[in-house]
């Protein structure tokens, strides 16, 4: 920033001052009284708040005394719509909750009830602070119209088991709806598509081998659900005689283009593999835990140069979509996986939670605030007694926050939520809708 | 409740009406469309709200439409004044953190200071609703003035080492203080006092025998951290040739008045002991977490008969004092601890986080809403997008609800805070001590 000259100043559309901004730029900047200006959705300076104001000349003025402001939290994974399905059938090891009580309910979802459950989703990311997601569910188009409308980012994954499944009875009918999705939101800055085989047990190679040829030709990430727990390392050894990771390797599809959701189940060899084939790992220590998955060497993957994000899962494992609970999980776990007090610290999680994340979404530019890149921002409301006294910000985003200290989210310098206020959704209406979604679900599990 | 008769309704203070009650009674009992009735600080009925309204005459009403009443959360292990040092020094192991941090500063702690920490700590735990704690610390004083201040309910421990010690020159000096910690509260239903040894490595045996003695004749509970972690069990073996519990054994330590915190490292044979001698246990999954210490075989406790409450430890292993993430930590990490998902289920972790730690503070009453017990009650807003749908309401106090839901902390029928409302505290000129206290913390620690 040029604040020697006397040169007038810049227009822009936003000032926001606040106390401290934690950037999470390449130097982990951390600047007190601070400033940034928002021109076009980009952050085009963020630096003392002194300095913004005598180099640009805003249309508005956001004023957050008394608040610090970092970037908008990026979730790795997520199923939106299954927030329809939180807290019905808790305390269910995964293969047995899913058999059992999801997939029977889940496969019977109307738009209808699909949208209260994006709208639940993108009312609960936005309290929380978080600004953008992957997502992984069926009938994608209704996340993904639901994300634009609330003004949320979203990677909308349509997910498809082996074919003929439910849902698409060959591979080209999928295919075809992927290709439909990525063209519905061709022209949306906040939308974008992945493609997204369910898990390595339950689509077969050559299917993920030419899932992956579509996402090479449309030039899209390509995710998948892999080495979860023990109980699916045992299934791939005897389907295939591989464990999950090296399967996956002998087909070519540990790429950079690739994110892979939990590797809880890995072996040293596995990590170094990872790291060699530079794959993204998402991290979901709430889901892998209620779901007794069990606890990921994320030290380990970090150490070994994994790009390692961070994810909530679906609101039936955790049960929040809340990253910032889940950062502290990741950072508290990470300690007793790893026998170190030191081992997954507050950075470390933080960093999971934006640029770790936003290169798993295939979206490397999210995560920071910093010039040039979008103007994703949330700001915590540091009056909560919980955040007091003030020594170190990241700490307190890990480890002291809530989540619900969030006072401000925004996507791309556009205000979603400010004091209690969404600006894009009914929040009141959605209690009513909730309500008769429940009653649905309820109903037609009896069926 | 009469409500068959015609008979005049009896008078009371106050009638609360919300959605739902999760009671906590013995049938574990949770009434839709409710109503309470308090009297002189007491539930005198709770039931379906028409038939409380036709029996009682109150003073004056609280309408929660639109809201869940639960027991307020009853913190079985904290230092509440510890807050001065949250985030001040974290990712590090127990005897580092403690050694070499925390230790040089807090025994130079001055009561002014003491008295920020633990205003703060009463902010959070009213905000977060939690209505009685079991605390250990020095200048217990402060934390019981503080608490009744705030109208909390408090359970004094004025901590001791082997003596002499920078607190106490001798035993003596030490015991004295106590009787008149417990004098000083004689007369304050909110206030009571525990006998409070730091840990079996800290005090030498016949001090704690001692202890023990002082803490039968004043009749009240005797606690010790115990077990703690591997590390501590090994000074144990090296110093006495015993594991911490045993040795706390061999001594007559282990009793229906004794209450243990942590028991991480702690054998089967060890869990029956805890279960013969009717001992209470305090579980505290965010600080064994933080501090590496480790995962507590805390089902295996409950399957054994073992009495277990639950606690958050202080603010700087924690990082928060936040009772609803504690259940959810142990709830969570319950299950890879016992490589079983129906591990610490969500009721095992509410029933930890009401009546379990009702009994390792001595108070049995708490922890519970029924008619003849102390109205301490708290109300969730169910407005909150991470509290949609409901399928059942203890999931969602466990694993849904982050804490800051809570729109209503009462104790004793006095309201403590209502709507973002402090009753008993000025928290906008907290943060001002609070940014003082942080100066005087790191220049102490500089010296």
């Amino acid at each position: 920033m040029n604040n020697t000259t006397s040169s007038a100043p810049e227009a822009c559309d936003l000032i926001i001052r606040a106390d401290v901004v934690v950037t999470q730029d390449d130097a982990r900047s951390v600047i007190t009284n601070a400033g940034i200006a928002i021109l076009d959705g980009l952050v085009v300076e963020v630096g003392e708040y002194a300095a913004i104001e005598a180099a640009f000349e805003p249309t508005s003025r956001l004023d957050l005394a008394g608040k610090m402001l970092m970037p908008g939290l990026v979730n790795g994974h997520t199923h939106l719509p299954m927030t329809l399905f939180r807290g019905y059938a808790d305390d269910l090891p995964l293969m047995e909750w899913l058999e059992d009580h999801i997939w029977p309910v889940e496969f019977q979802l109307t738009d209808d009830m699909l949208t209260i459950g994006a709208q639940i989703g993108c009312a609960e990311l936005i309290r929380t602070g978080c600004t953008s997601f992957l997502n992984g569910y069926f009938h994608e188009a209704v996340t993904g119209d639901t994300a634009s409308a609330c003004g949320l980012r979203a990677v909308l994954g349509e997910g498809f088991f082996h074919f003929p499944s439910p849902h698409f009875p060959t591979a080209e009918d999928c295919w075809s709806t992927i290709r439909n999705l990525k063209s519905r939101y061709d022209s949306n800055p906040l939308i974008r598509t992945a493609v997204t085989p369910h898990a390595a047990f339950t689509v077969a190679p050559d299917e993920l081998v030419a899932s992956f040829e579509l996402a090479t030709e449309l030039d899209v990430p390509w995710q998948i659900h892999l080495a979860e727990s023990t109980a699916e390392t045992a299934i791939c050894m005897e389907k295939y005689g591989q464990r999950p990771i090296p399967l996956l390797h002998a087909y070519g599809l540990l790429t950079d283009k690739t994110t892979l959701h939990h590797c809880v189940d890995v072996t040293d060899e596995e990590i170094a593999l990872l790291a060699d084939t530079k794959v993204n790992v998402v991290h979901n220590p709430g889901s892998n835990l209620k779901l007794c998955s069990g606890l990921s060497p994320v030290q380990k993957m970090l150490d070994a140069g994994v790009t390692v994000g961070l994810g909530t899962d679906g609101a039936s494992s955790n049960n929040q979509l809340n990253m910032f609970r889940d950062m502290a999980l990741a950072a508290l776990i990470g300690k007793v996986r790893h026998n170190d007090a030191s081992a997954v610290n507050a950075q470390a999680a933080l960093d999971m939670a934006t640029r770790g994340s936003a290169k798993c979404l295939g979206w490397p530019e999210l995560g920071r605030i910093e010039k040039g890149y979008p103007a994703d921002i949330i700001a915590l409301d540091l009056s909560y007694p919980n955040l007091m006294p003030v020594y170190n910000h990241v700490s307190h985003a890990v480890y002291g926050a809530t989540g619900m200290e969030v006072c401000m989210t925004m996507v791309g310098g556009e205000i979603l939520y400010l004091y209690e206020d969404f600006k894009t959704l009914d929040v009141k209406a959605l209690r009513g809708e909730a309500l008769r979604a429940s009653k649905w679900i309820l109903s037609t599990a009896k069926k």
